[in-house]
């Protein structure tokens, strides 16, 4: 069951620890694309902000600009053939929801939809571009923000659960986190 | 024994999968602090292109302004003491370098010296600004980069070392990264 994380600094941490998310965008044939340059960047008044780095040759930078929405969903490990798929194919080419077998639910804020299988979610409007060498940064407001309940208390509780985030160590390797420890 | 890296696209990914950095700045009197929110945002032209998002009252902030330099230093696991001092100190107040026992070490192609304890480093100049909320989002070039050659191929070799890269959940949590995995 997912809840609603209502604290934009709670929100955040969902992508503190540099995983990779799974970015949807588009509403009537939703896409998805998988990224590894995206992180926290602010506070601004109740809301969060967000960056993502990507491709404008990319579709889905040409859905997140004619929408103005995008989601943020973090996958689990048993989500990693997804991954590989949505980040080495195009949607303008592949129906990606069909192609992976992921579910689209609707969001709580935006009309982009959401992944069922991640493990949470941002759902972001965008709120700045910068240009930067060949690719685009995009600037995302968090709009809401929901996590599996069992598994977040303010951060992800990684010693809950075997299922965790996927991190993109570049070319065709990845790792996973071990437990979550407290430092002090 | 520390290599250069000099392929850009194998520089940033020292930071991929999204490693807390210490960040080094300044020249007479070097500060650090530990940052979570990097990551690689481009390329442009022969070089990298990353980011770090930063609160513009910190002394670092003013510092990197100053002399237009910074780097990315990334720590293992066995410095997440030195992690918990830079993040929660201030350079205004404190010699860090002094209170963590890091040692600063010449770097190749900046004036702001590198942490000799960590496994891979980020020598970057200041090219660009952006304001976000409470944040200033400041763009580097990667002017040079290097790592202890032992444990990185191109990516980081994690099955091969301990002393892995430190992840910040939030709040007093923290991960490491499990051995590397690969995909297909």
């Amino acid at each position: 069951m997912k809840k609603i994380i209502l604290d934009p600094a709670q929100s955040t941490r969902l992508i503190n620890h540099g995983p990779v998310v799974l970015v949807t965008s588009g509403i009537e044939r939703p896409n998805i694309f998988s990224a590894a340059w995206n992180m926290p960047v602010a506070r601004e008044g109740d809301s969060a902000l967000v960056a993502l780095a990507i491709n404008p040759d990319h579709y889905s930078y040409s859905l997140i600009k004619e929408y103005g929405q995008f989601a943020f969903n973090v996958p689990g490990k048993e989500l990693l053939p997804a991954v590989i798929i949505c980040g080495s194919t195009s949607g303008r080419k592949v129906d990606k929801f069909e192609k992976t077998g992921l579910t689209h639910v609707k969001a709580h804020k935006i009309d982009v939809p959401l992944i069922d299988e991640c493990l949470g979610h941002l759902e972001c409007t965008l709120e700045h571009e910068v240009r930067l060498g060949d690719h685009v940064l995009l600037i995302g407001r968090v709009v809401a923000a929901s996590v599996n309940e069992e598994i977040f208390d303010g951060c992800w509780i990684f010693e809950k659960i075997e299922n965790r985030t996927i991190h993109h160590l570049g070319a065709e390797y990845f790792c996973y986190p071990e437990k979550r420890i407290t430092a002090g």
